[in-house]
């Protein structure tokens, strides 16, 4: 009998293997405050780390982390079939799933999600860098994608919770306005 | 001087322009309760209509009703330029735009909402087959992409919802969990 | 001394892995036909055969199908860790991540792709229905949805295609209008 | 009656309404040689203008272009219904259509096409950044979207074509090994 999995579960281990990869939600909180800080001055490190355990909250983003570090840390034992396994051992450049399941993940953030997740690609900042240094002994083909999309999505949804706190935009705007809407 | 638009205008006037194409909240609530019913028993089309509601405050589906409808009334009264007049006027069936901006606007609600969406787009239900006949007279080459793009985001948003009641997630998740994630 | 694997390799190997799992060409070709022939009377089984062909000579479908079919095979051998594991074996439903994979290598077909690929996923047909039976034994959470991306691609190109043929287009319509252009 | 546009119309409107926005394909061109040129040492100006006119022929670049520069027009002109004539006039910073639009359209160019789109949406290159820095009398907010896809599709065009090269893969790839696939 197959069972069904309970979505506490889900969170704790997507959390669980980013920190056995050797990265915190701390160094994932200091890219966006890095993306984010030239936009809003008052903005604190507290407020990034914030936005970035509510983004580990969400189930894409959980399957996306369970999927992407499976495969490295499969590649890194040598356990995936050729011709996979020398395709994402070598990060071979034209090689995009990594790339899908990070944007797919992060697509749910709004386009400015894409788009700071192409500049983190561009521009690899913090843990981004130190990942990419240590290539060699370590496969990071996913995982570095994987910080780019949940970076990149904190950074957005911050960008729209500040325009809503700005205007004073709450969730209780249609009560307020139910004869309007109906 | 350019004006800043306030978030709380975008949203009255993206309800305001679906009612003035003859689309209502429940007309797409309609859609969602036909979706998703047959996966959640005690589904009420009330939580259809506040599921829709959730889905209209978020500024990507507005931004997409904005354009899309303008473009339609534009349509409508000849004032596109050509050849894009003839292409959005005949609904040309290569063109993909309705498409792009509508499934960029649902992408938020994961991948459910893609799949809803392309069924959707093959099976007209509700509304969307009754805008579909009035053809001829009125442009809906945008509208009826939009609705189904509302009405599949927000029978994902419940799907997902459904599952947290179930495991009864909570946002407190992170609180109760402090020591684990830092 | 990591090794470059050669594109030819690549083709060869994506193909054979359809193949080990049950699915041929002539498989997906005739998914092809039933989605296209509505809209053009004279197309042929081998007219969509040649089209199943040249999508998988596509990098990103390549890749798509290297990369779901070894997380079928590896969940069906009990080899990938929990939660995954049961998440791919039980092909949970709110589990996205064969779907992003598979939307990911259609979107090069534009969006009638995606809508194609959405209805498919609705209406089961052919192998995709087949292998929907045969669950049990088997686990194929990312074979069906690849299937469909690529049947789905299958079919867009063809449309754009008899288009093209239906204009007269030519890919010397630059070399005729240089002035134009430049 | 309605008119059916001929493919030939729509690719020579969309090469024109570039040039009536003051961009010419050598100018988008420039930005693709200097995106692709560190990866290529041979590299020429030519086949970058090559690889822009050949992204310039497919259907979705084209539509997309026609939308993005009428959007662009009307906004100058004051014709678009309020909030959205504010809205892309101003080029709002939480307004994603622009992106959403033009990202819809590179896709087909795989995820190397997304990251350079990424890459160049914040690090404004050649004829974007003369754009962005004319702001004020003229509205460009499409339209810098629009270029920064087609150099990002050129370019990702470009880095697969090499690399097809570079492994002699030929289209009579399937006819040389029928056996194997059939």
């Amino acid at each position: 009998m197959k069972r069904r999995v309970h979505s506490e579960e889900v969170t704790k281990a997507a959390i669980q293997k980013l920190k056995d990869r050797g990265v915190t939600i701390l160094d994932i909180a200091e890219i966006v405050f890095e993306l984010q800080s030239p936009y809003s001055q008052n903005l604190t490190l507290d407020e990034c780390v914030d936005s970035v355990e509510n983004v580990l909250l969400k189930r894409e983003i959980q399957h996306a982390i369970l999927v992407g570090v499976e495969l490295d840390t499969l590649a890194e034992q040598g356990k995936l079939s050729e011709p996979l396994q020398s395709i994402v051992e070598t990060d071979e450049s034209l090689f995009g799933i990594d790339e899908t399941i990070a944007l797919g993940a992060s697509l749910g953030y709004g386009s400015i999600a894409v788009t700071n997740y192409g500049h983190l690609d561009s521009e690899k900042i913090g843990i981004i860098k130190n990942l990419d240094t240590k290539m060699g002994e370590k496969v990071h083909t996913f995982l570095d994608d994987l910080i780019g999309a949940i970076a990149a999505s904190a950074a957005s949804r911050l960008a729209h919770r500040i325009r809503d706190y700005e205007d004073e935009l709450t969730t209780a705007f249609f009560k307020e306005n139910e004869k309007m809407i109906k």
